[in-house]
């Protein structure tokens, strides 16, 4: 029995494993004219799926597996509770309502791409309203979770996660961080970062971009690295894991940190431990912890003075009429540039964790029952103008930004503040276990750190939930100081305040 | 009924277009390390096909349909046929059978590419005993067609084909090809072809073949190209049609001519009806007329010399250290250079024919009783040296050479020679439709000639059978003069015999 599940379940990430290449390959230069035949493709192969994983004959697996769960290995037991916790997800929404969502949320999307484009909040409204409806009637078939409605959505994407954690830790970090944003602005000395923005061509960014991820230790044999127009990593299998970047000539960080970042989340999939291979356990553990390692990689290896005392030479090697009389300091300083902006996706390392909090808010009181849709655009405005002391000028520049919520994924943008506070924290506690951790980063020896963090993090896959990764891996449950700590050192010496 | 019929066939096409997209991506740099689950994913898939294919759901569908085939649409009711024909064809094998031979085949195809690397015959003889014994074995399930054993796999390939036909066809043709080739070897002289294979960096390469490609009418918008080991075309959906080449640095013909030849496998599937999209009629109806369009293009259109007089350009503009002294007049003779060789695919287009024979009567003699796999070897070299004047001096480049029969695909190798012919006759055809066919050529304006085959060939897909569709769009069945006139005239005149 135990194996005929094992075998089941592998069943079902074949048929993901086909998805994602089809995704992948959509993404990556599929010709256009094919892409509304290969919409069926994906229909035929989802729905398939979802029938394998709400077949009667998976709960029967389950049930039995888990009268006898004392006595199943570690692994095969984990992977009962998790496929059990999908099961009733997906079991409990009646199949009738989740088609009529999907549609929904299909010209949902619509609506906000068309409102988006024409800076227009009246265009999106209604399809927001049926989103955030649907979303809270499938909530009321979940059951609160943690005690709130919001807490269920939040669940789902970082187990354990509650409002109650989000409201303490998310204030901590703003006391700190908000009045360094404005000790920078009243400051007004910024650093010259012309450099960032001169001509750097594709090709040369290419190889540059190929031989970092080398650097960083991404292995070429299970992944690959292709153009896209929003950069994603994706998990083919536990041995193909392909990274994607997008090129600007005039903006070469787009690519370059963008692949630092993507290198991150793809190192985590590819040292998932052997002996998860094919399952469903074996991907990361929850969006945060997820964002924990691209952020660990983007921020912590890639804003690193060392880091760029080692790798500055291949930036002037491929572009050097743009760096060949600059100083790795100069850079060093433009590259950490932090000033008060309207776009998340364009933040700096500073602000971003302020955009999140406007998000996150305003999420847990639509769904917590204080506010209405209708009213988002001006609580957003407020809230910038409160955190960011900016106010955007139109929705396209505000409450319209992010695709989101579009597409009904409330309670997601929290893990992007929650990955931070979680690479500031793994660090801290690598300082102990590898003292000489900038000198590594000068010497380009990072196996250290990727072994590091493969230990305490990758190899385990979704085996352990993100508060128990955590707590085993830095003895303590989530500490927001070391995020402020690192922001506060950091930001004071760059701009000397 | 007939609605449920075609969704169902619609269905199997959408898990055909996810295994197309899977072998595609395996073939032009999917990472290796995640090859080997890679394989399960393809097993699971293939597994869903087969079973859909030969559901008794589908048998009754099709008996129902068939008894009411009379009121059928015109699509529905060839549907129901060439369904039926592959639905007989599955069924009658046994399972296990069919599983053991599939098991039996990897091993062969392993085994083959062993006895390749040693040169040595005796290790890949004993697989192809079994794979020889299964064919055997399978043509007792299906029954003989068209009176012998090997007609039934001839069929498979090119529907109605006969050893009585090819007999007398490839008779015809070498009583014109051997005499000339014999002619050029005993003339003795041979052009200048150092040009060839100069160096013509990849880039170059590349950029010419995408500008060829949009010159040959290919649709970007539906397709694409990548760079391969072995270059193929792949029918993703209708609107999907990719192709794939390599780069030789120092012989630019391996891209260049493979790019024209596999655009002439895509713009068939580009240019089928729009009204069997989505069903399996919407193919290339058999590999004879397939090859027919590939070689239209490399050799009626690719080797034509007012073609050159307008793209030599091209080939100058990315390699002019190589072209840019070079006489397009030159440079034609080079191309068509013809002599003699041992290696099907390097063969030029003249001597190719010969060598497709060779494999045909080895073929034949195999299946309807005449020879045995052990006596392959000496068979082979003795009809090299009748037929083409040369002698193998091993194995590797003798009977092991091509990887056909190493998965059973016996049946396969007429088509090429099959498709050179169909071209020849397609070209007699067009010259009455087309008189100008030249001019055409020499202003690039290939738009005509591409509708003129669409019109009788491409957008029928496999709605007609290949004797149909040839007797309708030129007015007779295989007439094999055409090529030899064609060849007669175009060696005599170019070695000024």
């Amino acid at each position: 029995m135990e194996q005929t599940f094992i075998q089941y379940m592998k069943k079902i990430q074949h048929y993901n494993e086909a998805l994602s290449v089809l995704y992948w390959d959509m993404r990556t230069g599929a010709p256009k004219k094919g892409l509304e035949q290969r919409a069926n493709v994906i229909g035929t192969l989802s729905a398939q799926v979802f029938e394998l994983q709400t077949a009667d004959e998976l709960g029967n697996m389950l049930t039995t597996l888990e009268a006898q769960k004392e006595t199943l290995p570690y692994i095969t037991k984990r992977l009962v509770e998790e496929v059990r916790e999908a099961y009733d997800l997906n079991k409990r929404i009646p199949v009738a309502e989740f088609e009529q969502f999907t549609i929904e949320k299909a010209h949902s999307e619509a609506a906000w791409e068309q409102a988006k484009e024409a800076a227009d909040f009246a265009i999106f409204l209604p399809h927001l309203e049926k989103m955030i409806a649907w979303k809270k009637k499938f909530i009321g078939y979940w059951g609160e979770k943690n005690g709130s409605p919001y807490n269920t959505l939040l669940d789902q994407f970082e187990p354990g996660m509650t409002t109650a954690i989000l409201d303490d830790v998310f204030g901590k970090v703003r006391a700190v961080v908000a009045p360094l944003v404005q000790q920078i602005v009243a400051n007004g000395k910024q650093p010259n970062t012309d450099m960032l923005f001169k001509h750097f061509p594709k090709d040369g960014q290419r190889e540059a971009s190929l031989e970092l991820l080398r650097r960083l230790q991404y292995d070429f044999d299970a992944g690959r690295l292709d153009e896209t127009v929003h950069p994603f990593m994706i998990e083919l299998n536990r041995n193909d894991i392909r990274v994607t970047t997008k090129y600007d000539e005039y903006d070469f960080r787009s690519a370059l940190f963008g692949v630092i970042h993507e290198c991150g989340h793809a190192i985590y999939e590819q040292n998932i431990d052997e002996s998860l291979t094919g399952l469903p356990l074996c991907t990361g553990t929850s969006m945060g912890i997820h964002e924990s390692q691209s952020l660990f990689y983007e921020n912590f290896i890639g804003r690193n003075e060392q880091f760029w005392a080692y790798n500055f030479p291949l930036l002037q090697q491929y572009s050097l009429q743009q760096f060949g009389d600059v100083a790795v300091d100069d850079f060093l300083k433009a590259i950490n540039f932090a000033k008060p902006s309207l776009i998340r996706i364009e933040a700096d390392e500073l602000t971003y964790v302020l955009h999140i909090m406007v998000r996150y808010e305003l999420e847990r009181d639509l769904f917590n029952g204080s506010l209405q849709a209708k009213d988002l655009p001006q609580r957003w405005n407020d809230l910038y103008e409160e955190y960011l002391g900016v106010r955007p000028q139109n929705d396209a520049e505000g409450v319209l930004q992010d695709m989101h919520w579009s597409d009904g994924s409330f309670g997601y943008f929290p893990s992007y503040a929650l990955g931070y506070m979680y690479a500031a924290q793994w660090k801290h506690a690598m300082d102990k276990d590898i003292p000489n951790f900038d000198e590594l980063c000068a010497t380009g020896d990072l196996a250290p750190i990727r072994e590091w963090l493969t230990e305490k993090v990758h190899r385990h896959g979704a085996l352990k939930k993100p508060f128990e990764l955590l707590q085993e891996g830095t003895g303590e449950g989530l500490n927001p100081t070391y995020l402020t700590a690192y922001l506060q050192e950091k930001y004071t010496r760059l701009y000397a305040l």
